[in-house]
């Protein structure tokens, strides 16, 4: 009898440690996000990988998500999952670009790629090669979170018909885009999201860039900016999910599988998401507010922001040689792929309203 | 003692139970896919599918993928996987078109939506409920898998300038496509892949369409053919997979959504490996046969194609009433979402134009 209790637990224990079982370990996890937790869609790839990394996992492997209205730190992210008090962090990667000049490349850039573009590169070009390069001194792996697809250059209270109306011009609009529009003689500031919609009204400032129609019109300034123009500083912008790299090695191979499996799903449903919203938006703004009017910047402001965009890669590109690198391979990539974008879908659009 | 043994075994009963513990059953599938099983990238979500769930499961759910080359049933994919001589299958819906017309739906139709408004549509409109509503009476389950982005017009050997030079015209174009061709006076007809080079270049027919210059670049079209047309008729050809219902829903609730994120991942990444594909094939062919010529159809021929592929739907429509439901549904859903992908995408690329 005791023989036969003893070969129960040998069975036991060799099927404890076969890898399939070894994934059945309890694994509870936090992320941290930059946004507010109910901010759609940029919240959604945080809350979505955690419920379907559980919905895998029977309940094993939770991510709980926590919001910057929890841990009141939301551009401390990359600090926090480097410091592994949070094992995951969702944000964008160009809010690092003070710790280093690279990590914009794996947003989006001025003039840069679309989303397509960028997706084929990251996957099929050398982009994530590249961000595991810059990452790697972080302690933290990083993957692409999503995308909003094309920003619109932004609202403004007075039409820009040249490079002359941008001088002195008070806008809010952060990032590289910025330092390019700083380059043409705005006024570039810097506001709190919950006061940027009654400086607008007011005339603190003429002009600000937000998102994109779907996250623009919770925002209001549809209501006090005549004019949306088209976009050319973040052509496809690209959150990040930050995974410390110590807890991913800890997990079960399984359970690295999933979460990764997870984020990719999630990532490209972002994109799905924001296009709806956008499309929806929109098709209420320009009911509920006719007058907007959606511009395009005209040829020589956008040559002006092209030429101070190229110095300030030059700049860079300079200082850093791996920027240079970087810089260069995607545009080895981008030139390509735009041919085939060209060609493809903007040849499409052009067919399709032949005939609208 | 027996008394131990009976604890052990109530303890061992009661975990098995568990639904996590559940999920370490061993489940082998089989996936048989329309295309040989090397044909990149239209072969990859069906061949990637499977290496994830074995990744997420630690081997013990497997999917052994079938090309066309061993099940010699290309078309008759959607009849296995309904018949459980295979429990998934990787198709494109439109092949289902003499079973139902409805399946065109979730494909592609001429001048229909681009990738990202279909997926919107999909996802964030009513696409997947008119997915399920349609495949429910074979007993499968449909998921989105895969997409080529816009597929071009075809290879012609003579220059299109007038619908009087489609007359008479021998011309390879299956589906509805095929249906709007012969209203315009084309030749349609059929012939198997291995044959076209050669009808092409000895002029047995005089034009053809394939899929994008990812694909095409292994057939050699462009060796024979100079003239390139811009696309019109499968503006997003989506790939399917297929999954047998009372398979899917003995499958522990773990690996249920293992398998659908596995396929959502691959069938996002399918898009942009082809994406990425196109864009290198045509960099190359363009170097190495400088002489061909991207063209669009003139206007006037568009037009002929746009009149019968309304006409080609107004039959439908008046035949069939969900394919009059489906059809409004999508064309309500594209209106708001081609607003928003010519303020955004193409308004972006115009923009960079301006600079190039």
């Amino acid at each position: 009898m005791k023989k036969s209790i003893t070969s129960i637990f040998i069975a036991f224990l060799l099927f404890s440690s076969h890898s399939a079982f070894a994934a059945q370990k309890t694994v509870k996890w936090k992320l941290a996000m930059t946004w507010p937790s109910t901010l759609t869609p940029l919240a959604s790839p945080a809350n979505k990988v955690g419920k379907l990394v559980s919905a895998m996992t029977g309940g094993k492997f939770t991510i709980k998500a926590d919001g910057k209205e929890k841990h009141k730190a939301a551009l401390g992210i990359l600090d926090m999952v480097k410091g592994g008090q949070y094992q995951m962090g969702h944000s964008g990667s160009y809010y690092w670009k003070g710790k280093d000049i690279n990590t914009v490349w794996f947003t989006t850039v001025p003039f840069g790629m679309t989303q397509s573009e960028q997706y084929a590169w990251f996957y099929y070009g050398d982009g994530i090669k590249y961000m595991n390069q810059v990452y790697d001194k972080f302690g933290v792996l990083n993957f692409p979170g999503g995308n909003t697809g094309v920003q619109m250059g932004g609202w403004f209270k007075k039409e820009i018909n040249s490079v002359a109306d941008l001088k002195g011009l008070k806008m809010r609009i952060p990032g590289l885009a910025g330092e390019v529009m700083a380059k043409l003689g705005v006024n570039v500031t810097n506001i709190p999201a919950g006061e940027l919609y009654t400086s607008l009204d007011r005339g603190a400032i003429d002009a600000l860039e937000w998102v994109g129609p779907g996250m623009d019109i919770k925002m209001g300034f549809h209501k006090v900016a005549p004019f949306y123009y088209t976009g050319w500083h973040e052509p496809a912008s690209e959150m990040q999910f930050m995974v410390n790299k110590k807890a991913f090695d800890k997990l079960p191979k399984e359970y690295q599988a999933i979460l990764i499996t997870a984020m990719k799903a999630v990532a490209s449903d972002m994109y799905y998401e924001n296009f709806a919203a956008s499309a929806n938006a929109w098709a209420k703004m320009k009911t509920d507010f006719p007058k907007i009017k959606v511009k395009t910047f005209p040829a020589p402001v956008v040559q002006a922001m092209k030429k101070a965009t190229d110095d300030i890669f030059a700049k860079y590109a300079g200082e850093n040689k791996l920027f240079k690198e970087i810089y260069d391979n995607q545009q080895a990539f981008m030139k390509k792929a735009r041919a085939w974008s060209i060609m493809s879908q903007f040849h499409y659009i052009k067919t399709s309203e032949m005939v609208k």
